[in-house]
């Protein structure tokens, strides 16, 4: 089966590794291993709204595969840009909708524990909810994979330090926000971003296990109102 | 065939008037006349991103279609939000291309001109590009369908006021937002909304026109970056 995975979630751009997101093209046809046929960076210094569109008909090219031929939409649904999050999440729900297709919509905070170096069997991660607050996740490795232990938090800065286990590696885009906070952070700035091939690999999981609603019930998650949206009577 | 058409682009809000856009399905079975099968009003209260998606599967269900029943998608490109333009016209080219149709993007101020009232040869469009900038569009009545003169204007509102013909309507956004510049302006704020058949008459002249290009070159029409574009660095 085909899997066509996009993530548009970004919202920290450490200056020296512009990042805004990206789109593959997965082939899942054993149901065991997962292999990209194509991908495509997304282009920061661009509009998500234009090119994410561009590239998912690069990638099905690439690939020599029309979009009829994608089985699974899997898409990150937030943390992330609040901009972004829309133009993603709403083009995995139309491409999905028009085709017929399950979408499935991972947590970015999942597809970034993926990252977990091998050395660590527990993972904190900390995702900047901003004025002082972080959303965060403690992760332990099961299987390969790392999953999610009891729910997320959303936190001021000082309470989500204290949930720190000692045996946990700490990470996330939260950490570069906060620094003085997370002295013990990895500061690796490509551990603290997304890998498609995590969306991907979390997206088959939800699917092989059932685990899919409909279509339209996906939807960003926001940790708050967008700033936009805050002051939108002002507009 | 049947046109999926939708608006995103509200961006001012009367406190008395609510209004976040529609969708609607409307039949061209027999090429002259165009009726509406079903419709939606948004939701002003919701995000977009959810709303418009659950809408197109809504109208769709309501009028006994399936997405691949669809031969056109109509969509307003801007100006207007500049987050609800991107949620459109991303979930616009995402539809067609799954399905293989063309998409048409129609210029927002085109679909409030047609709303000049019949007494009305020539009208003077106005939308709001803030910081006391206006972007407007004189059009003239030809075959029933109000045309645009000449193109689009982007001026300082002073500017814009001196280009008034004096047998014109005056209308638009932009005229609520600088009511001393446009004493003379039409105040019924009906007459200055996307009415989504405009939408759908324009989108549907261009299509049998042949003006139609590729759907991946359909991208929002911004009068200027986004104030959260403009500080991503500091995000």
């Amino acid at each position: 089966m085909l899997i066509l995975a996009f993530d548009t979630s970004e919202r920290y751009s450490p200056a020296d590794l512009p990042h805004a997101g990206s789109v593959a093209l997965f082939d899942a046809e054993d149901e065991t291993k997962i292999m990209a046929l194509s991908r495509r960076e997304l282009d920061p210094g661009t509009d998500h709204a234009a090119d994410l569109s561009e590239n998912i008909r690069t990638v099905l090219k690439e690939a020599g595969k029309k979009p009829a031929d994608v089985d699974l939409v899997a898409v990150t649904k937030g943390p992330g840009s609040f901009t972004g999050l829309r133009v993603g999440v709403s083009a995995a729900k139309t491409f999905a909708f028009a085709l017929g297709i399950p979408a499935v919509g991972i947590n970015t905070l999942d597809a970034i524990a993926q990252n977990t170096p091998a050395e660590h069997e527990k993972a904190f991660l900390v995702y900047d909810a901003r004025r002082d607050y972080v959303y965060t996740g403690l992760y332990r490795r099961r299987d390969g994979k790392m999953c999610l232990e009891d729910d997320y938090s959303f936190l001021p800065v000082a309470e989500a330090v204290a949930l720190i286990p000692d045996d946990a590696a700490v990470f996330g885009p939260g950490c570069f926000a906060y620094p003085d906070d997370f002295p013990t952070a990895l500061t690796d700035p490509l551990l603290s971003r997304v890998r498609i091939e995590s969306v991907v690999d979390l997206a088959f999981e939800a699917y092989r296990a059932g685990n899919i609603g409909d279509v339209h019930d996906l939807n960003p998650l926001y940790l708050r109102p967008s700033a936009a949206e805050e002051k939108r009577k002002n507009v």
